[in-house]
């Protein structure tokens, strides 16, 4: 009596990815009270520039307080459900974002709708631009959280753009043609290309070239570029981050037919850490899908009183320049910690520049070159080891052996008990030659 | 290039009753600034008891502050997104619901899914319930946004229940079989019965005869009931209001089939007034809609801040006390000022006891018993009277001639301003024979 979506479980809660949140939840590690639990390295989440913001809290508690000029402007807040949004919070929005891509593009409030997350923004985009059954292409190895998103209650499916570690996990042209003759052989109609830029989870932010690609093949197969920009102010080392707006800008290209199939999404679940208040949006110059959204975004608004809170706080210019800056510090530093930890138990990781996250290999820790063998480690890491951490399948990259591992939701000591855990591991865990090799080579 | 959601406008944005408020937003009424504009009584807002809730948050601003035992609770907050909700925010509603329904209900927290109004949650039961193509019944007349929530995005249709004046739009068993019936021959697949309670646009609670035909015809059928409850602290007069899951409990219903087919949407917009706070949320015993649901929900969460300040004022039970009996007590003596005073000018409405507008009886005013004449009325009222109220066609109603007048969302000067307006009207633009015969007895 229900429908296939509750019935068929589509949802996809049986990924590793989901799975091991859940394996957290059951057994969460603290210090004092259960030591001996797992630590949660399959979140990303910045939990590193807190303080700034509750210091920030602390002095404006008018704010907070929804008085504004000496009165209460809560009656106006709390009945304001206007789906276009408190325009000082758009417009707020939109100059933060400038900022984040260093005032290299222009950006129009209006073009902005608002969502409950990035979540929302990107399911809205696919029941805009796509029907059921039709496909949108995606460089591998990409978020878990996709199969949820975009294809759960839209129909929409996902055909994967294979790349590979040869190449540091870049995307070529080749690549993409290939995934949509795949689509094409399947009798499916791609509808674009989705990009995360900086990518999750490997970390790094695109190239022109990269983007180029991308734009010149939208451009030629006439189809959407939806590009997911929300990790764009965690950039903690060069090349600086490029947002597709840039790059069309760059070439001219904003009164060209691809302006209008471009549609950004952002949210401050990343870059501010405000991922329980539900802030995320759409950026897009087509005029069609700003008023189909718009009104969808009924069914997923962000309250009032947090897109009044938040429309101050990033109003404060003064304040989020000093937040941008310490924050980005903050990365770059926790970061080359966990690099280095890692580098000294005999685990390399993708050269990285962005994110929340490493883009860890451990092939070399596998039993043999098989996504079982992958399973099977995750399994002992989480499990024995006690660290939840993403297995490589989870993100669907189609070469075992990778994981990603966050770092800016736990402390410092908690990252220390972590690679204690994962130095003991290989210490005793490891039986195949090839870890017996590793392990003699770094003792 | 884009859905067909999009190109076909198929989001009913073109209702008379959206066209309404568009022209509002365009010309609004200001006593100082805009005398002449466009007096708002097309929105089921309320803002009797704004004042309640704004000495209360003046007397909690560690609450707003969120500060808990001199500490701050913001890092905790702005990371919050767990699906499942604050658990004290979801015993808060519980109980609040509990309240509101006599304590003759006892309802379980972990039944509850939290959605970003009840738009959402509207929505998201469609996605659990039905496929695209699947067939809800609703009695009319019913709230125009349903033609959004529960159609546009899931494919889902609504065949009207077709109510009339005969027996004051009761429900009735006839009525419901030969909806059914109806969508038999059109061979759609029925999955269940909508119904609003206390319904918009009559302002009335369901008999308990009512609720029992329909839950006799779900449990012959076996299909679902969703029960939209979002008006049930705003009963101010006798009958009480009867929850279906209190009339399932009364009837030892249970442990039978049809508890699992019964699911409750709530919200706090028109109760406390608070629609820009987007909190919304499902209540159903059948634990795979729950799960699904939840799941579902990661679409529209509600902003952990908003859980935190909404939590706390419904959980201060003293000050909800006071709150409610207040709130029904202002909405009675709005209530009856409109009666009364539409009464004045010669214009009947249907007896009520709940809601936030009074469905108001022009059949008299109409040049013919048409929908053309209907609209023809409504456009006067909206373009030459400045007033916007909602025509029944928009409401789906059968009958030409109904409107729905909401009184909650304005001041008592502004209602007396719209009645001026309004016998200015009927003294001046009715000019068929009925109308004048009405203004010769009235005058």
């Amino acid at each position: 009596m229900l429908s296939k979506k509750v019935l068929l479980d589509s949802h996809g809660e049986d990924s590793s990815y989901f799975v091991g949140l859940q394996m957290y939840q059951k057994n969460p590690y603290d210090h004092v009270h259960n030591p001996s639990g797992i630590i949660q390295m399959g979140l990303a989440e910045n939990q590193l520039s807190m303080d700034l913001l509750e210091s920030w809290l602390a002095k404006n508690s008018d704010v907070t307080g929804l008085k504004e000029n000496g009165g209460s402007i809560f009656k106006e807040l709390a009945l304001f459900q206007d789906y276009h949004g408190l325009p000082s919070f758009k417009k707020a929005l939109a100059e933060f974002m400038e900022e984040v891509r260093g005032r290299r593009v222009t950006l129009d409030p209006t073009k902005i709708v608002l969502t409950a997350g990035s979540t929302s923004a990107n399911e809205t985009l696919m029941f805009c631009l796509a029907e059921s059954g039709d496909v949108f292409l995606i460089p591998t190895p990409y978020y878990p959280g996709y199969d949820r998103d975009l294809k759960w209650r839209t129909g929409v499916e996902i055909v994967p753009i294979q790349c590979s570690s040869s190449n540091h996990f870049r995307i070529t042209k080749c690549a993409i043609e290939e995934a949509y003759k795949q689509a094409q052989s399947l009798n499916l109609n791609v509808k674009g290309v989705l990009i995360t830029n900086p990518s999750n989870p490997l970390g790094t932010t695109m190239t022109h070239e990269e983007i180029n690609i991308i734009i010149d093949f939208c451009l030629d197969k006439l189809i959407h570029i939806v590009s997911d920009e929300i990790f764009s102010a965690t950039v903690f080392s060069s090349p600086n981050f490029i947002s597709v707006l840039e790059a069309l800008h760059k070439r001219n290209l904003e009164d060209s037919i691809v302006n209008n199939l471009v549609h950004v999404v952002y949210s401050l679940s990343k870059d501010l850490g405000l991922s329980g208040f539900r802030v995320g949006m759409i950026y897009s110059n087509n005029e069609k899908v700003i008023s189909a959204a718009t009104k969808m975004s009924s069914f997923g608004l962000i309250s009032s009183q947090t897109q009044h809170l938040v429309s101050n706080i990033i109003g404060d210019k003064k304040f989020m320049k000093y937040y941008m800056k310490e924050n980005i510090k903050r990365l770059k530093k926790r970061h080359e910690m966990l690099v280095s930890k890692l580098k000294r138990i005999g685990i390399k990781c993708l050269k990285s520049n962005a994110g929340l996250f490493c883009w860890v290999d451990m092939r070399h820790l596998l039993s043999s070159k098989t996504f079982e063998a992958e399973i099977e480690l995750w399994n002992k890491i989480l499990f024995v080891t006690k660290l939840n951490i993403s297995p490589g399948s989870s993100c669907h990259c189609n070469e075992p052996g990778w994981f990603r591992i966050c770092f800016a939701n736990v402390s410092e000591d908690m990252l220390n008990v972590s690679m204690q855990r994962l130095k003991a591991f290989m210490e005793t865990s490891c039986h195949d030659d090839v870890c017996n090799a590793r392990r003699i080579r770094v003792s």
